[in-house]
This record gives C-alpha cells, sequence and structure tokens, in this order.
C-alpha cells in the first residue's frame, strides 16, 4: 500500500538555527528504519533548565517513568530519543533497555545516566533491541552535528512530512520538532514533541508554561481519540540569553501550537484541517469535552471527508457530549454560514453554499450550546479511506 | 456506491408468530424510501403494559420526549414508527409533527394521542413531513394485517439484514425486531429496537427487567462511538396469559442479546464481530468503561480489519480509557490464545497462531486488568474501508 502524502505538507522545510548551549546528533540504528536516521542525541551544557509533560496512559513505557524520574532530579544532560520501536509493555526488559541506553549516553558525555531524558516511539508490546544503539552511540557522536532536519526525520514514523518551528524573541531563539500521525489523542497529544530554546528561564516557570500551553495546543488536538503509550512534550532551556517572561511565554504558545496543528495535519490520511470551537458551554471543560467529542465523531470526522454539509451529525455529537446543551438554543455555524439555531434548521440555511464551503481544505465549525460562558477551541482532521489503509494494513 | 452486505446476514428470515393481542401494520408513506413499507403500526389490546428505555442524547427527537411522557402514562394503546425522517432538531415544527401523527392515530383507532409511543428514525434536522403520514394511516390500517418482515422493513434504514427473534416460552410468546447499523454507541446502542409479547407482566416488572437487562445486551453493544439522537427500546405486553417471573426474564433477555448482537454484526462495513470480555477492573463498571474503549478504538478496530495479530493497541486502549489498570499483571487472550501477561509478550506467545485466529469472522478478546474483581463484556465489529463508503458518501 502506498502511503499518500498529506496535502498540508510544506513544499519546503525550514532551516532551524542553532541553539546555544544545545549539540544534536542524529543517526541510523537500524531498529526498524534501515536507509534513515532513528536515534536522536541532543547534548546539553550544564545548567540547563527542563520541564516535560507526558502520557496520562496507564500502559505508559518504561521510558515515560524514567522521564518522569529524570524531571524530578531537575538537572537535564542529555534527551535521546528513538523511533521504530516504543519499549511500552516489554516488561523487565524494557526496563533493562532503558537502563542500558541512558548509562552508555553518560559513559559518552560524563554524566549521570539520572540527568538524561529517553524516549522510544514505534510497535507496541517488543522489548527495545538497546545494544542496536549503545553500539552505535559513539559512532553517532564522533559523525558530528546533525541538522534540525535530521533531528526531525529520527523521532518520526508515519508521519508524512516533518514537524518543525522556530521563533526568534529578540536575541533568543525557541525551536520545536515534533512527531505524530496516529495514536493522536489528547494526553498526550503529540506522542513525541521537544523544544529547545536559548532564553534564560527556570525549570520551575518553564514547566508551568508547558502545563498550561499544553492544554490549549497538543491537549487540544486529536485525529483518532486514541491516546499514545508513549506520549511526551519535553522542554529545554540553556539559560544562556536573558528574556522577558511575558515575551518568552508568548513565544512558547506560537511554537507549541504551530507544531499542534502540523501533527493534526498529518493525522493519519487528513485531506482535511478542521477548527472546532464551542462556545456557550457550563464552563471551559465542558467546552472542550463537547468539542472533543464532534472532533471524534467518526460520521462528523466521514461527512467532512465527503465534503457532505451534514449538520445533523454535528447536532448528534454535542447531543452524546453529555455536558449540558440546550437544543432549543443550539446553534451551529460552518464557517461564516449559519446552518442552525434555536434547535432547527437556520432560515436562511443554503445548502449549496454550505456545500461550496466544505470543499475548502481548511474548515472551522462553531457551535454554540446556549447554556453558559464556557468556550473551548480544538483542532482534528478528517477520517479517510487512507487512514483505514494505513492502520488495516501497517503494522505498528 | 454500493453498500455490501454484512457477511453476517442470515440466509433466510424466521417468520415470527402472530401475538395475542397486538396488530402489525405497515405501508408506504414515501417519507424517503418509495418502494418499501416505510411507516410501521402497533395497535395494542386495551390492558397492554409497556416499558420503555430511550436515549439520553442531549439532542434528542421531539419523538423521544412524546414516549417519555406516554410511559409515564402507563397506557399503551399503539406505536407508530417511520423511517426516513427521524424529526430530530427540528424544533416547533418537530413537534407539531409528532402532535399531529399522534393525533391521527387516535382518531384512527379511537383513543387518546397519549396513549401512543412514536418514534422516528433517519436524517437529522428536518422537520418530519407529518401529511404524507396521516394522509396514509388509513389506507395503512384497511390493507389489513402485515408480516413481521413487513415491520422490520418499515423500521430499517441503512440495515443491510432485518434483525428479528421469537422465542417461546411454553404458551407464551417474545417477538422483538430492530433496527441500526451506525451511529450506534451505547445509551442506547439500538437506535430502534420493539419487544412484543402475551405474557402478562405488570409496566413496573416489565420496566425494571427491560433497564437491567438492556445494560448488558444493547447498551454493551458499540460500532462506532457515536449515540442516535432517536435511540429508544420499548416493550409490549398484552396480558393474555400468566408466565413465570423468571423464565420469562430469561427469554426477554434472550431476545434482546440476540436483537443487540444482530446490530452489531450489521455495523456499518462489518466484516468481524469482536466479543471484548475485561475481568480483574475495580468494579463492573470500570471493566465496562476499560473494554468500550477497546471495542471503540479505530486503531484497534482496523487492526482487526486487517486481521493483524497487533494486540499492542489494545494495551494502549487499555491505557487510554483512564480506569485503573497494573501495567505489569495486565494480561491479554485472543481467543484461547494468550498474547500477553505480567506486562510483557507472553513466552507462549506465537505470532503466526495468532494471525492465523485473526481470519476469523468472529473473535474474543479477553483482557485481564490485574486489579480487583470487576468485569463486563461488550461486543463490537471492525472499522473497514466500507464505513468510510457508506459515511463519506451516504446523506443520512
Amino acid at each position: 500500500m502506498e502511503i499518500k502524502q498529506s496535502p498540508f505538507a510544506p513544499k519546503s522545510y525550514p532551516e532551524l538555527p542553532d541553539i546555544d548551549g544545545i549539540s544534536i546528533f542524529a543517526g541510523n540504528a537500524a531498529i526498524k528504519y534501515k536507509n534513515r536516521p532513528d536515534v536522536f542525541l541532543a547534548v546539553l551544557d550544564d545548567n540547563t533548565s527542563s520541564a516535560g509533560v507526558f502520557t496520562k496512559s496507564k500502559t505508559r513505557s518504561a521510558a515515560i517513568d524514567w522521564c518522569r524520574a529524570t524531571l524530578k532530579n531537575g538537572n537535564a544532560k542529555a534527551l535521546l530519543v528513538n523511533s521504530g520501536n516504543s519499549n511500552a509493555f516489554s516488561g523487565e526488559e524494557g526496563i533493562k533497555a532503558v537502563e542500558e541506553s541512558m548509562q552508555a549516553v553518560a559513559n559518552l558525555i560524563g554524566t549521570t545516566a539520572q540527568s538524561i531524558y529517553m524516549c522510544s516511539t514505534g510497535v507496541i508490546g517488543v522489548p527495545l533491541p538497546y545494544q542496536k544503539i549503545t553500539s552505535k552511540l559513539d559512532g553517532i557522536y564522533k559523525s558530528g552535528k546533525c541538522s534540525w532536519q535530521d533531528a526531525a526525520l529520527a523521532i518520526s514514523t508515519t508521519d508524512t512530512f516533518l514537524k518543525m518551528h522556530s521563533i526568534k524573541i529578540g536575541e533568543i531563539t525557541i525551536n520545536g520538532i515534533a512527531k505524530g500521525s496516529g495514536m493522536i489523542a489528547p494526553d498526550m497529544a503529540t506522542m513525541l514533541a521537544y523544544i529547545f530554546t536559548d532564553a534564560k528561564i527556570s525549570s520551575d516557570d518553564l514547566q508551568q508554561m508547558l502545563s498550561e500551553i499544553n492544554e490549549q495546543t497538543f491537549n487540544a488536538i486529536t485525529v483518532d481519540s486514541d491516546t499514545s503509550t508513549s506520549d511526551s512534550l519535553i522542554a529545554f532551556a540553556t539559560n544562556k540569553k536573558e528574556v522577558d517572561k511575558q515575551k518568552f511565554r508568548n513565544g512558547l504558545e506560537k511554537v507549541m501550537m504551530n507544531l499542534a496543528h502540523q501533527v493534526a495535519k498529518d493525522g493519519e490520511g487528513a485531506t482535511k484541517f478542521i477548527e472546532v470551537e464551542v462556545t456557550g458551554a457550563e464552563n471551559d471543560k465542558a467546552a472542550k469535552k463537547i468539542a472533543l467529542t464532534i472532533g471524534n465523531s467518526p460520521l462528523v470526522k466521514t461527512a467532512i471527508a465527503g465534503e457532505d454539509a451534514n449538520w445533523g451529525r454535528v447536532v448528534m455529537a454535542v447531543g452524546k457530549s453529555g455536558e449540558a446543551a440546550e437544543r432549543d438554543k443550539l446553534s451551529i455555524k460552518f464557517g461564516e454560514l449559519l446552518v442552525a439555531e434555536k434547535g432547527k434548521a437556520a432560515p436562511s440555511y443554503d445548502e449549496e453554499k454550505v456545500s461550496a464551503y466544505m470543499k475548502n481544505q481548511e474548515l472551522k465549525i462553531c457551535v454554540d450550546v446556549g447554556v453558559g460562558n464556557g468556550k473551548a477551541i480544538i483542532w482534528t482532521c478528517d477520517l479517510t479511506h487512507q487512514y483505514i489503509s494505513i492502520n488495516a494494513d501497517y503494522r505498528s
């Protein structure tokens, strides 16, 4: 089966700048992929702050447990990522694979294993053949620094394009790379995302910003409602340059939002990028639940794939969310077109106009549920034949 | 697009017997379907008990509100069902459509509108053109009693086969008909199901049985996690013949279970029928949530469609359910084959054997989450290209 590239893939990739205090390396350990980098190593200067958000899955991988411990230790010296095997649900052997990999990196760069993060992505249930990584580490390190594009490639799996973004805030830089395409749902949504900056910011401040912004970005996208066992978002700040905290926060939000949108746009089989905005809910949490119920509904997603102005399915999804909604005050807009209000089709509803709107590649659905002031926005993609092809045939 | 018939469609339909005290009629009102019955009318003798369970959707149809009121009135004289338009989210006009239809039936059979149930299924958001029904009612009534097969056909929409089942308990009969294929998820799962019996049983007893059994039958199946705005399960007992209460309950359960399985087997695009059994959960409710999370996971369902022994996706689904699960005690069986135990692949795991098992049309997945004694069983189907074809092209 041929996997088609997402129509949202960029024509070319941006060249991300170096970050003062961070050296990046990539290489091939042939864990699953043979002719491309599948190992990414970031080595961090002393005094680098770090923060992280990890999957809430009860069947999280051994690497996730390791990262949580590293995060507590508070001293980040390196990050190791491999693709091709998630080392999740791999028992004692899986734990050993993390420990051995971390010790190998520690020996390589002269630090302690407890100050290194590790993430693995790929098939679940097979212990990571860590010797493939540890035997190659020295060579990868000595081959010299890699490009950010190589780094983004090394962490990717079924992605049809690489997710990278960078911004400048005065002197400082924020780089981000992410991977993710299927098994995408909040808690966390990304599978893997990494943020690197030379800004001076404490681990506590970075963690607070990361957790807050995460709710409106990576935790507000969904592809298929499924949650990975390895989802991780980690940020590193090398503390090289002073920055205004609010300006930094705004920049961080821009990078995270951009990467989150890229992940939804590369949702398996995606042909449409959809923004769902819910207003008038009991509170913001209820609004998000309604928005995600719409965004996860197979019937809504297939209607959009078919460019069918079937707004009745949006009504259905609101109804099943379990959150308070006033049927007879409900209003729905597709883009700027009012399709329903006061519990029925809008008098101005013009199916031809709405059908024309559905042909757009980027769509917006706005729903007001008529109860209170809660609001939320989430992003998702449509559900197409290509999703079935990828997931019925692909052994992840 | 050609809609393929479910591989689970029966070779022929059973002939359901008459029920003492119930007269059934069917005919065409051309609401959407032109060459088949789309209206079903059941006229009930005096002293008929009734019970019902209805969708919990916040955007339920006007007919659902009407049925709830009839249920409270406690006196059932008739049931009117139409297919081709669900009259959901149709505002004041929708309410009027129900009132006018009910008054027309009341006039026809000489009773009050408040003792009649109404159900509508089909497109959401278009007021029911009730005149099409009311103008035809007299003719349908005078054309004489219909067969149960006509009744099952009249209530169907995207169903690829008719769902009927009947059992005898001594002298008494329980007949059931159901429809449903997409937009199938608990609360309620069926879209529409009707049970008819000549047994002597009070409305209160019938309601208690119906509600309890519903949890293990119609509320334990899922096709696509979407919830209809019109789901209704209604039971009628004409009180003609004495019956042992426990025996009746057992019989009722058999009919409801059989119909629920038929609905899952006719899930849009289904090629596999899947039983998911969860044991070892914190309690039964938690077990059901885990089982439904597995049964609703697009990644689990596509793996099964592809006959891929990808049990890692079951691990993922357990993890995302949010319920307590001990990763390192988790065990998973596909049929009788142990694939994972103690948090990793089972030593006896033989991918070839499991792959061979996946070729069966009926599959069983057993998961023990190693926490407590809670257990639950749910039924679902796989997710195939045909589901996308039906829902991306079909304007419901």
